[in-house]
């Protein structure tokens, strides 16, 4: 490998919870993983509204400051890129300040409240021409990766038909409080926001374009404890959003998957599956299948002449995407917060200014108008189309 | 035990293929696994158009006389019940006549190609106050009885959603010439009728009646080469109808799962899976799961307090519905044919007149007009309702 | 198929359990699923001490007459081949007795009470020109004949070890009672000569003789309740002999495997496995698992030049022997009493004087002189050779 | 939890490969994951004889200085601990020497060639009064962790067996060139001084020491072509040690699983496992099983009354330990440098005068010692026992 020069980015962070430890945490292992690329993230600050959290970024995360309004890490001269980890509602207004304010942004996702603040987003950064990128983890698997290039190639024959499921039980206990994700001018919509957000954009990355859905949206815990500590502690409060939302899609023509079909589902409220995110893509010549539960696995069929087809377990090797960065043999296994440390590469490739298959802001929107489209079907039992967005970088044909 | 009376019951055949040897091959286990019902088939006479098939008849499968013409079978007085297994085209003929001669009948699904012609089934039956069975035999697996009595003891709590695919690759190879079950006028629709017409099912046998759907589908492989001795060999030919479906759906409220939504596939054409026909419900409580290729399991998953949540793996064992009469100890596996046995005890207890829950012509028009309403989707793009049928056998609250 | 000439073939059965009431059910398929094979059981005459077992003989197994005593169905000139059913210590007496008034026999395992009876039972065999079957039913699975193929082949290369463990938790429960099995006098060894027994004959069979061992045994539930209705009810009994038996092996020289080693457990106490009774064989190319709680299963990985490895799960289906016989399509699963129809149809083959590829009691000989060297290896801690049986039929260079 | 005061420990590495990153990586993951330990790790001085390894040592992976020879290591007053992740057959020599240089070590496993030169490592170490932590990565998975507990708890009743198998493929190619690994004097023994002696020491950690084994190894690929680049290129050279190697075990009385026994197998050949490095325990009460392969995952049996019986899969959660320290909620996985991460914190803790379940030079020689009497055993035919080492962390009554 020819090394690039090497180049220090100064980095902000918003908000210090999980998700700013786990930016946090892959910026350092950046330059550790791929040395080469001369990519140095330098943390320059992070702002928490919390005492604890702004002591946590700097005693253990490494920040070199913290402030409590997050508008100081926007002035900051030495901060080139921010990391937006605060909750979802604060996304698009800290978002569009961010870009305004000339810096680059990693926003998690939802990257806003829906399509609307995600367009908002969206216009800004390319207003202000800075790079963008979305959490959406689950493009970054070895494994996914992997699935991509083989569906690329034809490997699958035409596809036919794609079926994913985003089980998670995270709130199946209807004990757990009405947290912001229950509650809709926090959270927007619920699961169909968060999982199937996710579900959406790992469709268009390994498929492209979704062209039109048919959805219906269920609320089966209706109700949870208010808050401990706020004043509606003691108190039962309605929930605002869906717990599983469902649909059925067609894929939009230009998409690689041109003229399949599909069905997606999403629960929060599963009770056995615990994060089984999980995607099956069929097609003529064969099919594939991979859950996040077993990141590190790909299941894979394809049709030989003369032999007995089955699915091979194929456990990421060395001839999977980014897998020999991480790993030196196959068997051994990533964790997640290394799929984190492939999108903080991707990101701060494109902020480098060189070639980047990061995703970005537009695929956020793309994923945001999917699931608008959805909401609208639910409410209306129609299908809905969803216009492709510009700039999305989705698996076209 | 106590034992009843031993009743000899006379069967006839309408074709002698591979469902009609399974078929026989059911009467003659029922003594022997039942030998306390006191239920003796006694295989009368077998009508094939084809020599081969009578001679089969008699020397194989033990049928006192064969004919070609199955209207002899249904004149003959020796002969109390008939099983139908011609194609799919000849079973409202078949069963209608059969019904208006008195005859009990156990019918293959579809029974109708469509609702209509399962209505004139339905009718026929009913008229003439004889029983019905429809070969709805992914009721049978103890698996799935055992599943449907955890549900309904409310193991898995108020039940959420269902999620279905029963994905075939029978009809995968595009160079499988386009036989009777890829032409509109001989079979009705494609996988719709066939495969989602036995998921259909087992939704209404575990859940209660389909309320309403929104569907679509697909033809993938669009022509197929002419069948070899007919003067279509040698060219390609349309391929009519679908050879994958998806539906959306939600629960009558007369159902066990009223409330609760799902989604459904199926596919005849997928490459990978064999016959891998699974359903997946949960509830606020629990999830289970099932897959016909592993047919003798059922995960389950139920939330106990204090305990590490995940699916057990539950081989068929002696408090699993039938499983005893079969295997001496669990791990050992039953086959599909055994669930054929099942079945035939079920419909022959009815032919009896002792209580029997097998399913009956009700439950095939209830799975039926499901199907109906979702070619009626899949055309328009709306939600379509299906009323529920009378004296359908599905899991009511 | 050119079809033989029909020949009916008497059959007697000594004990009607559930191993009998299986044979029986055997010998009534094998002219339904091998119509052209002209082998046309009759069931001429059961014996059982039990009038229970009597009258079930007769009225449902239907067999012709029932006796009280053995000895009138070996003595029976209708009858041409016995089943042999019995609890194990009688193994010996009946089968030396049958095969001297000229029957055919098929004796379940393990045929005698160590190495010792076993070659008594084969000298008689031997002495009277009579045909032999042992009840090896791990043989019969179509996805370990496939196995046994493609070892065959040579498709896993070099074998360098197999693992097998034959777990099954059937006396689990320390409140089960003292059967016989647990008494040396009835049984012999315990496990060993049990589930041993078979693993043992799997790996002749996949592999060839196995040409030393050593060994060590384990009796974990100590003692166990006398059985009600007896005189030891209500007291405690000690267990006699062992119930967790392991083995390393070199196999002999003479063997597809020679130079290979492996390991092999079994137990009966197992809580968890029901009847894991699974072997893994490994090879320079390639390796192969199957577990009996999965039969229709077979898992293969072999290296291919650039690709990436991993096990393949294979459904059963028409290129795995036997496999079509029983079901149209890869999916639809067998059940374990097809497996005991395939045993009985080779064993009938060769009573027919055809060529056949049957078990014999050569074949338990050799299984059971490796159980015997196992004892004795369990006693004296040394490496115990095991001499090459005459006329084994397990799988050699 | 309160935080310890912070102590700065100066770090030191010899030998700047894979797992010399991997140890850099744990170091400074460790205030991070652990923060209120106080364990400030300060990467001093690394030892490498290439420059390019120097370059990443410094460049890289962030250490202050790096070196050619490791004797300056051993005499930098800064640095209080040494990785010593140097070839095998150096273990010894530098182990030695760290520890009477006054250093503790973290030595890669096999600590020495054999019993004899771990046990001078040991002597060494316990002359100086030195801390020492050997490789033991497979004890650190929380599933393991949480398998030591449900074991230690009685959760499987008393303990009847064990049956482990370590079986990679990265040898598998007979193409690969003979390395270090497979000539004695580099390397002593083959796969029973690698994955064997990992095997033996999960063993010991879950169940106690091992009393005695019967043994057998095999070399199944007896040559290998010479290294690139060497004066051996281009001719075949002799494979000196194994590359199989299984045993049967007992345990010691004072193990916990006293009574015990067990089998072992261990193959870097295996052609279809990449890293199946998996045990599975049984006892009077319930089982457990778990794989490297998918080292987030445990599957327990436990049986209960009234209950049907199976293996549930479990996926870490928070109550498996360590767990919640990498990830926020079950189903999310850890990877394999965690486990480095968690041996780290456990090194350090110890090192700092903190209590420590870290693993030590005594379970270095432990497992040494099993595996010099499983190669006397394998010459011999004999059992062998195996002294108990004083100090080992194995899990005794």
């Amino acid at each position: 490998m020819t090394a690039s020069p090497v180049r220090e980015i100064g980095v902000g962070l918003v908000s210090v919870g999980w998700m700013g430890r786990l930016h946090s945490r892959a910026y350092r292992s950046v330059p550790f993983v791929y040395p080469e690329l001369g990519l140095r993230p330098r943390l320059v600050q992070a702002a928490d509204t919390a005492e604890a959290g702004r002591s946590y970024a700097t005693d253990v995360l490494g920040y070199e400051s913290a402030v409590a309004d997050y508008r100081e890490v926007l002035a900051n001269p030495d901060v080139d890129v921010v990391s937006i980890c605060a909750p979802n509602f604060l996304h698009a207004e800290v978002g569009v300040a961010a870009a305004r304010a000339g810096k680059h942004i990693w926003i998690e996702k939802p990257a806003g409240r829906g399509a609307h603040e995600t367009a908002a987003i969206r216009d800004a950064v390319v207003d202000a021409g800075v790079q963008s990128a979305v959490g959406f983890n689950y493009r970054q698997p070895p494994a996914i990766q992997r699935a991509r290039q083989l569906i690329g190639e034809g490997a699958l024959g035409r596809i036919t038909n794609v079926r994913g499921r985003f089980f998670g039980g995270f709130s199946a206990d209807p004990q757990s409080p009405r947290a912001w994700r229950f509650v809709r001018e926090t959270s927007g919509s619920g699961v169909l926001g968060d999982l199937m957000g996710h579900l959406v954009d790992l469709v268009h990355f390994l498929l492209g374009p979704i062209g039109s859905v048919t959805a219906s949206t269920g609320t089966f815990i209706t109700e949870r404890p208010g808050l401990a500590g706020t004043p509606d502690e003691g108190r039962m409060l309605p929930v605002e959003n869906d717990d599983y939302a469902n649909m059925l899609l067609r894929f939009d023509d230009s998409a690689l998957a041109a003229g399949a079909l599909g069905t997606l589902d999403a629960s929060w409220l599963a009770v056995g599956p615990k994060a089984e995110y999980a995607i099956e893509v069929f097609g003529t010549e064969g099919s594939l299948r991979w859950d996040f539960e077993r990141l590190n696995e790909l299941e894979l069929a394809i049709r030989r002449p003369g032999e007995s087809l089955g699915y091979t377990r194929l456990l990421a090797d060395e001839t999977f995407p980014e897998f020999a960065r991480f790993q030196p043999g196959s068997g051994t296994s990533m964790g997640y917060d290394d799929l984190k440390t492939i999108e903080a590469k991707k990101f701060l490739l494109a902020v480098a200014g060189q070639p980047s298959d990061t995703s970005t802001i537009h695929d956020g929107l793309a994923s945001a108008q999917v699931l608008t489209a959805a909401e609208e079907s639910a409410a209306s039992g129609q299908w809905v189309e969803t216009p492709v967005v510009p700039g999305h970088t989705g698996h076209v044909r």
